[in-house]
């Protein structure tokens, strides 16, 4: 009677980590489970470290992208990537990853669904009462020792309560935005592709009528080709001199050039930024406007959310390796 | 037959206003009703301009108290007073009114009611968002450049769902934020003196007790002998490293000292601070600190509640003066 042969496990699937910088935690915990080949430890330019890897005897079948920073997953990156199944991006936004290119090469696409929506919507929020009620005016004026000097009237702040919200893109992120906004009595508005049956928010099909019905824009929608430059000159004008663009989107959702000029003529009264078109650039006309607040592209930027996405990446691996339905799709539709 | 004598009518009654400086609307608006004795205005020193204002042939009966900073209302101010009937405080607090002297002399007092509840609990919860997703730190970061050439992890901030919210004093004002914050998922604990059957928030007969099950202590308690430093070391001590404190109320509610040791050595993890105990002087070792978010005392100011202000000043003075109810009573009880 013959012994069955003890069989080796078979050696982890092989995933592709495209990112810029390391977190250590999240790497490690690939690495437990994958043979990560890592783009920013190869030190070779993108199309070398994916030819590379595509040349290996495993081939990866996966990838995981982090933030849209590290690379775009497009034709150009594709074709070097023959053997790519699956990616998936750790980003709410998949505005770096050209859908259109995935679908017709048979790639499914997953992200992190709802993992980032309140932190976002808090980020929102908080943006909004800091444009409002000047707090990090205030902060600075503090912490440079200018208050016990001061002279003369300190300038007022502006009530949040009573204000009309529009929110472009009432997704989730959008959703949660407006239930945080209502408990502070403000009246919420929405421009969307469609109407929404479950929401009782007056609705807007065009984003210019929406602005000049607003004091307050909150840019809240994916980029896409119909959304780049969705707040232009003209609804600019129309949201008007009192009002205020809080942006937690894309920058390019925002045409800056045009943003700047009405912020600079006093065209518009104020906005809070945690994206811009050029990122890390930020336009440096801003940084001597008191009445603008501007973050580094942080509104997803918890310990929560941080280990909550690892889960999410961890899960969609999974589920891809072993046949079984992704659990945040994006591709295919 | 003779015609009826055409009455002149009568001049306007005195009222004195203190305060340390200007603000031309509300002045102005005074003065189109009444005789107005201008503290600040009469280069005085306050004993000898009350006293001038009391050897009047129209003694003064009514003062307007603007903010906590101009004088304290007191015996010795009553003293040289004796004409006055009512003090009006624009503020919300009326720790700088010694209400024991005033009930004693039968001087009415009122505030300004709820005029800037709303605004204190927005600013309450922008300064909580800001503190724990380091609004204001990612902000100095971004206006100084730093964006570009940035190495290494961004610090995290941390999630405001789920957090334990603990507020100290459930008016009007504690509240408001409670109901705010509820919308963005915490749970509510609460301390007042008594606990309140209108509410389903859990109560903590004591300040320690709350502390210790709170991840954030929320300061929103009036100011008097009883609350004065009730946020001291063993408070600070039980809300743990984690910990954070926002204060909107009254500086001298929290033990500044401690409060800033406790930062220092990370014993708790940050504060949002709108007020000081010796304002406006702020301890310069919190110039330093990332985790703490400062202004200067501006919880109540936009223009809404400025104007609102306005409006119920001159209410109660009128009330007063025409031997009606005072809409907005501290005193008599």
């Amino acid at each position: 009677m013959a012994f069955p042969a003890v069989e080796e496990p078979p050696p982890p699937p092989a995933v592709l980590l495209i990112r810029r910088r390391l977190d250590a935690a999240f790497d490690a915990a690939l690495r437990q489970r994958y043979r990560v080949l890592d783009f920013s430890a190869s030190g070779e330019p993108l199309q070398d470290f994916l030819a590379n890897a595509a040349a290996l005897p495993d081939p990866p079948r996966a990838a995981v992208v982090v933030g849209g920073f590290a690379a775009r997953v497009d034709a150009a990156f594709l074709d070097v990537a023959p053997s790519l199944a699956f990616v998936f991006s750790t980003g709410a936004g998949v505005d770096h990853i050209d859908l259109r290119e995935c679908a017709r090469r048979g790639v499914a696409v997953a992200n992190s669904g709802t993992v980032y929506s309140a932190d976002v919507a808090d980020h929102a929020v908080g943006m909004l009462i800091d444009v409002l009620r000047r707090v990090s005016a205030a902060e600075r004026f503090v912490r440079g020792g200018l208050w016990p000097a001061a002279q003369g009237e300190y300038p007022l702040g502006t009530k949040l309560g009573g204000k009309s919200v529009g929110i472009i893109g009432l997704g989730n992120i959008g959703s949660l935005i407006a239930k945080r906004l209502e408990a502070f009595g403000c009246v919420i508005y929405y421009n969307s592709r469609k109407q929404k049956d479950s929401v009782s928010y007056k609705y807007f099909s065009s984003v210019h009528d929406l602005a000049a019905e607003s004091d307050v824009l909150v840019v809240a929608c994916a980029l896409n080709k119909d959304t780049r430059h969705i707040v232009n000159k003209d609804v600019l004008e129309a949201l008007g001199k009192d009002g205020i663009i809080i942006n937690i989107s894309r920058g390019a959702n925002v045409d800056e050039k045009e943003l700047i000029r009405a912020l600079k003529e006093g065209r518009i009264t104020g906005a809070g930024l945690d994206v811009f078109e050029n990122e890390p650039k930020v336009p440096a006309e801003l940084f001597s406007m008191d009445n603008v607040v501007m973050m580094n592209h942080v509104a997803v930027f918890t310990s929560e959310s941080r280990s909550h996405v690892l889960d999410t990446t961890i899960s969609n691996l999974e589920a891809f390796f072993s046949w079984e339905p992704l659990l945040t799709l994006v591709l295919p539709w």
